[in-house]
């Protein structure tokens, strides 16, 4: 039994960052599927051991149990620094530009990209409804400002924090990945540096093994 | 000349947030103005130099640039931990529980919080509008749902992420300040260990060299 067990699906989003961490630190771990459609993550032993909020993914190494995916990530990074492929790495200073690009995903780039993503991905096929055009619209005009921001970065480095690929990359992907195969994906194809930075980390082996579990779904 | 510099306006939440950390660090500091009002945040010195998203605050620490009120003061916490309150302490397991409850507060109850001190405290006062009735009662609820949980967790330790204050209380003091002289003040209230350790928090002296920024100004 692995020592680390991670409490999600692997549709979502917040559960696909924290699979790309344990595989990209080269981490033995158990996936233990929630019922979501039974809202198992809503149920009295959910709440109670793993995630008052009754949000996934939760996870257990050890004793320790934690739930948000970004803060999930981080202990992995810090915990299993010598693991792997570095995330958070660096004196103080260093990690603190990671930290200024992570809370940038959080807040600038990841409002925007799950709205889109629930619009144009997963709400026609979970509940299939058309995308709501005003949304879609809205939501597509924020993440090109965001973006451009984006791609004026892109320009002096070739990740977003560093020369390296660190978390602050990292946690885009599950997003980036949905949008990819919609309209919006013309927002990231249509500026050179954010289209060579999201080719790239998309195609890391740790990322490709997260969308084996997405397609064993199918 | 201090060598680190905060620019940014006493208003700001994001702002007050910095603040509150840089005086528990007992750290000298000097807040450099923003004129809001002339835009000065979204011209091109702003954003080349400080934060291309043009948002207040922004910190110098030497030649060290940084912005994200959240990602600035977890810098601080780490890079002065020796010096004035330990806000971000422990072994990686510790600090993961710390991570976790500044990750709640950032996406369970800052979203909810902030809407609610724009509609009830920020917008009569600035926009000169009456508050959006219907805005206000959703994000009541959506609030009041996130309190129960903190009053749960609140019962079983004195603050959010231990027994010792840290940077996960912390983030929550500028909403809460403000919600406190509005009718939001009730669902503080309301919750007798939710209203125990708003007391505590707010009655910090660092907390309250940060008010007398703000009340200079009236």
């Amino acid at each position: 039994m692995a020592a680390i067990k991670v409490h999600g699906i692997p549709l979502s989003t917040a559960t696909q960052r924290v699979l790309a961490t344990l595989y990209e630190k080269e981490l033995e771990f158990e996936l233990v599927p929630v019922d979501i459609k039974a809202k198992e993550n809503k149920k009295p032993n959910f709440l109670n051991c793993l995630n008052p909020f009754g949000q996934v993914p939760a996870l257990e190494d050890g004793d320790l149990k934690l739930f948000d995916s970004r803060a999930i990530n981080k202990y992995i990074a810090d915990e299993y620094a010598g693991k792997g492929t570095r995330l958070a790495f660096g004196d103080n200073k260093k990690k603190a530009i990671i930290g200024v690009w992570m809370e940038v995903e959080a807040h600038q780039f990841d409002s925007a990209a799950s709205k889109l993503t629930w619009e144009l991905a997963l709400k026609p096929v979970y509940g299939r409804v058309a995308p709501d055009k005003a949304v879609v619209e809205e939501n597509e005009a924020k993440l090109a400002k965001v973006l451009d921001i984006y791609d004026s970065r892109l320009a002096q480095s070739k990740y977003l924090a560093c020369e390296s690929f660190s978390l602050a990359d990292l946690h885009h992907l599950p997003t980036i990945q949905y949008l990819l195969a919609t309209e919006a994906k013309k927002l990231f194809y249509s500026r050179p540096h954010v289209r060579a930075w999201v080719a790239d980390i998309t195609a890391r082996p740790a990322w490709c093994k997260v969308l084996c579990h997405v397609e064993a779904l199918s």
